[in-house]
C-alpha cells in the first residue's frame, strides 16, 4: 500500500515522540506528488521533490535531496520532473542528492554525501560509499559496492558482484574534450583497487583483480590480476597465491557478507540458481 | 537595477505559488547587506552573509552558503565580511560553499558540494564539477571547466579554456610542509587528464594533453602530449593520429560546446577576435 | 562548567542580537542530552543528537551533524547513542558529519563536509581538511594534519606530526573484499604526498617522505624518502638537498606554525619535553 504525504506527516509526528533522537519531521518537504511506502521514515532538512517514488520500510536521513530536477527545470518552465523510483529497504544516508530520473532496486545503501544523477539504473542490494559520484547515463547491476569517492562517468556500466574502491574512476571521453562518450564495462564479480583508473571504453572481464593506481587501457581477459600504468596482466588470479592465506580468488568462496550465497556457500547458491532457471 | 532583500522575498513568495517544487524561500537566510539582482532565484535551506552581490537571472540551488566567512571572523570580534561577487546567470547547485572575498565572472556554473575559499578570481563562462575544492588565493580565467573533484591548491593559476578531469590536483607546496606556496600555472587550452598531478610551481604550456594518473614535474612546452610518473613528453599532440579519428589536437576545431566560438568555428572566431582587438 | 541545553538556547538568543551575520540559533536542534561547554556557538541548521559533549568555546558551524548515530541505530529500537567526546577550543566547519562514539581532544579543526564514523580517537591539535573521510576505527596522534580529501580505512593509525596531503588514502583490506581489515601505521613527523597508497598493513617509520602518486607496498624504515609504484627508498631524507634550500628534512627545524615548538624551536621543545618527562 502506498501512503499519501498526510498519512506519512502524521506517522512522524507519532515517531516524533517515541524517537527523540532523529526522524522529528524537522523542515521537512515532500512534494505532494511522492509516493512513499510504508514505514518511510525521513530525516531532518531533507527535500523530496516531484515524481519520488520510495519503497516501503526506507529511510532517507538528513539533509538529502532526492529528486533534483535536471538541467533543463532551470530555464524550461513547462519542465516536469522525470520519476525517480527507489526500491524497498533503501538507507540513503544524510546529505545525499539523487536526481529525478533514476531508477535504483531494492535493498539499496548510501553513504553520506553520495551524488547520482539522472538516467541512472541501479540493481539490487547495491551500496554506494560516501562521496560516490554516478554522474548519470549509468548502470549498474545486482550487489555492486562502490566504496567512498569511487567516480563513475557516463555511459559506463558493471555488472553484478563488482566491487569498487576509493578514488578508482571509469572514464569516458577518449579524446577530451568531446561529446563522443565511450563509458567502459566491468563484467561480474570484478574488483577496482583504490585510485584505479579505467580508460574510456575499456571492457574488463569476470573475475579480474586490478591493482591500486593502476591505468587500465586496454580489455583485459577474464580472471585478469592486472597492476600498473599501463596495467599489464602480471598473471591469472586463480594462480596467485597469498603468504599463508592460499589462493584467495576467486573471492566468493572466502567472502558472503551480504551475498546471496551468505550462510549456505558459493557453490551452493550457483546450483540453486541454476535449478531455478 | 539591484533588489534589496525585502523585494527579493516578495518575488519569492509569489513564486512559492507558482512553482511548487523548488525555490519555495523555505528556511532562506539572506543578510540584509547581499545585494540579489533581478530574477534571482534562492532554494531551500540556503544562507547568503553580509557583502555578497549575485547578478541578474542567477540561480543559487538548496543548502548551499554563499559569502562564507573567512578564518579571522571566529577569532576577530571588528571582523568584517568582504565582498562576493558573482557575476550573471551563475547556476549553483546544491550543498556549494562559497567563501566571502572572491570574485566570479558572468555565466559561472557549479555542480554539488563545490567549495571556493577566497581571494579566487574566476573569470567568465566557467564551470566547476560535483565535489571540486578550490583551496583560495587562485585565478581561474575564462571558459575553464574543472570536472569532479578537482583540487587546486592555493597560488595556482588556470589560463583560458582549461579542462581538468576528476581527481586532477595542483600542488603548491614543494617541501611539505613550509609556507612557501608555489602554485604552478597551466597555460590556455591544455587538457589535463583524470588523477594526473601537476607538481608545485611547473609551468605547463599552451595545448598540452596530460595523461591519466601522470605525475607532472618539470615544465612543459606548448603541445606536448605527455604522460607517466615523472611524465614525459611523449610526442608533440599535433603528431597524435587518432584510430580512425585523424588528428584529434588542438581540439578546438571539433569541440565547441558553451564555447564562444559555438556555431562559426574557431578559426573564425579568431579572426573576429583579432578585427576587434 | 557545563552548561545546560537550555542556558545555551538563552546564549544563542544574545548572540543573535550582536552577530546578525551567523550563529542565529535558526533551525538548530540540539539533544536535551547532549553536553555543550561554556561560550560553544552552534550554526544554523545543525544537528547535535544524544551523547554528544563539546568542550568549553567550540565554534560549531552550519549544516553540520554531530553524534550521528551508527548503523544499529536504524533496525534495533533499543538502541542507545554511545557518546561522542570533542574537546575544548574546536572549530568544525559547515556541512561536517561525526558520528557517535569517538572521542576528540582539544584544538581539533574540520574543514567542510568532513565526515569522522565511530570508534576513532584523535588526539590533540589536529586538523583535517575538506571532504576528509576517516573510516572509523582509526586512531590520530596529536598534531596530525589531514589536507582536503585524504581517506583513512577502518584500524588504520597515525603517531603524532603526521600529514598526509590530498587523495592520500590509508587502505586496509590485503585481499578485497574481505572482513580481515589490517590498517597501516604511520610513524611521527612523517610526510605522505597527495595521491600516495598506503597498502594494507604497511608500517611506515618516522621522518619519512612519500611522494606524490606513490603505491606503498612494503615497509619503510624511518627518514626513507620514497617513491613510485611500488614505492622504493630512493635516498635517506637527511641526504636530500634541495635546490638553494639546503637540506630541507627533517622539517621540524624549519617548520613550526601551529606546532608546540613555535617561536622556541624543535630543540628547545624537544629538550623541554625530556626535562618534564
Amino acid at each position: 500500500m502506498k501512503l499519501k504525504i498526510d498519512d506519512c506527516d502524521e506517522r512522524m509526528l507519532e515517531r516524533e515522540v517515541r524517537v527523540s533522537m532523529k526522524f522529528n519531521g524537522r523542515n521537512v518537504h515532500i512534494s505532494p506528488s511522492a509516493k512513499l511506502g510504508s514505514n518511510v521514515r525521513v530525516g531532518d532538512n531533507t527535500v523530496i521533490y516531484d515524481g519520488v517514488e520510495i519503497g516501503d520500510d526506507s529511510i532517507i536521513c538528513n539533509d538529502a535531496v532526492l529528486g533534483e530536477p535536471l538541467n533543463d527545470y532551470y530555464h524550461d518552465t513547462a519542465y516536469q520532473n522525470p520519476p525517480l523510483i527507489i526500491g524497498a529497504r533503501a538507507l540513503i544516508r544524510s546529505h545525499s542528492i539523487i536526481y529525478a530520473g533514476s531508477t535504483i532496486g531494492n535493498d539499496f545503501s548510501a553513504g553520506h554525501r553520495v551524488t547520482i544523477r539522472e538516467n541512472t539504473t541501479i540493481g539490487e542490494h547495491c551500496s554506494l560509499g560516501t562521496l560516490s559520484d554516478i554522474e548519470g547515463y549509468a548502470r549498474l547491476g545486482n550487489y555492486c559496492r562502490l566504496h567512498s569517492n569511487v567516480h563513475i562517468s557516463q555511459t559506463s556500466s558493471l555488472d553484478d558482484f563488482v566491487f569498487m574502491y576509493p578514488f578508482s574512476v571509469m572514464t569516458n571521453d577518449p579524446y577530451p574534450p568531446s561529446s563522443d562518450f565511450r563509458g567502459g564495462h566491468i563484467d561480474s564479480y570484478t574488483q577496482v583497487g583504490v585510485h584505479a583508473v579505467i580508460l574510456p571504453g575499456v571492457h574488463i572481464g569476470e573475475n579480474c583483480l586490478i591493482g591500486a593506481g593502476s591505468v587500465v587501457s586496454k580489455a583485459l581477459p577474464a580472471f585478469s590480476l592486472a597492476k600498473g600504468d599501463p596495467a599489464r596482466v602480471v598473471m591469472d588470479v586463480r594462480k596467485y597465491v597469498a603468504m599463508g592465506k592460499g589462493k584467495p580468488y576467486p573471492w566468493m568462496n572466502r567472502f558472503d557478507r551480504g551475498m546471496p550465497w551468505e550462510g549456505i556457500g558459493f557453490d551452493a547458491w550457483r546450483r540453486q540458481q541454476a535449478a531455478e532457471s
